[in-house]
């Protein structure tokens, strides 16, 4: 299988630290889409992916998987444990639940600040910038970390007691946060220890 | 199981219809949250689901799923068939891809160009709006509507040839557009069939 990605971005990461955890990493090989450069916008790039966004999956028989929770569900279906999306009706739900919350209420909402409320990847990208729209998720990011602190009290994880997706996406919200220096709260240790124990993780080496 | 729910309204929609699929629509029972009277911003109403949105589902243990695709899962790893989610990695990949793309790109859009460029619920509730944000968003809800047309050149339905939650999440963003005055374009013919064939479910009929 192929992923097609720019490396070192946050929805990459993603997928980088899902394939490792799953000891898959060695059974992918990676393309680089120039996406500073705006390769995803070319129509070579949007022939895969015609949202123009990465990562894409290619699977040996030409499938194309798009989305990091979609891809995720590939591959952990594919290899055994760790499982990254639960197991049975409740767990499943759980997962997806905290995972969810955290793409929309972290992650994303650091993106959304990014590329709406400071330069961003530059004007020739960002072309259509909202900062208010920008500032208010910085605001959302921000009240989702408290969120999350406060998840932390009963657990190391984010969900149940040990790693899941919802961590994965937490670790690239950590990434992106800090690069678009949005710092953890003061009044949220528990979260400044949680994102380096994410940190101190193998999968983390290959992921950003 | 107890729905916490807001009838009429698109996301609630989302679960009664998945209830109906499975069959399981009458072991639920619906407690209705009066979101325009902004119940679901007190207190009561926030103990059972922190972010103040509907629907909750909340299971006879006292554990609560929020988030549609969240519950969905639940309910399809529940009981047999049709399945929702799909069956085997490839599969489940697929039907996650897509369901994804019609939430953020059609369903969500919908909704943020309601709360955002039109009165949306009234001045009492939507306290942020960013018209700007709100009308960028409607565009984006037509582009993933013509996205959806070329989707229906080879097939009945969005993903593969049979009904899943991907289809459900375009029936919710079908009946919210319509509230919010967007219209299906008329270069999308496959996709107002596509629509009324939603909307032919016996689902349906107990969903809106």
């Amino acid at each position: 299988m192929q992923i097609h990605e720019f490396k070192g971005f946050p929805n990459p990461a993603r997928v980088r630290m899902a394939l490792a955890e799953k000891g898959l990493f060695d059974a992918a090989s990676f393309v680089q889409v120039d996406v500073p450069g705006g390769a995803h916008r070319e129509p070579a790039y949007l022939a895969i992916n015609d949202q123009g966004v990465v990562p894409s999956l290619v699977l040996d028989d030409g499938t194309v998987i798009c989305e990091c929770t979609a891809i995720t569900e590939y591959l952990d279906h594919l290899a055994g444990d760790p499982v990254l999306t639960g197991r049975g009706a409740k767990e499943r739900a759980m997962i997806h639940m905290v995972q969810r919350r955290v793409e929309a209420g972290f992650l994303d909402a650091v993106a959304t600040y990014f590329h709406h409320a400071t330069p961003g990847l530059g004007p020739l990208i960002e072309t259509h910038q909202n900062p208010v729209w920008g500032e208010r998720q910085r605001e959302r990011a921000i009240a989702t970390m408290h969120w999350m602190e406060q998840r932390l009290a009963a657990s190391d994880y984010l969900v149940m007691d040990r790693f899941t997706i919802a961590d994965i996406t937490a670790f690239a919200g950590f990434a992106f946060a800090g690069f678009a220096a949005i710092p953890i709260p003061d009044a949220c240790p528990r979260l400044a220890a949680y994102a380096e124990r994410l940190r101190a993780r193998p999968s983390a080496a290959v992921a950003a």
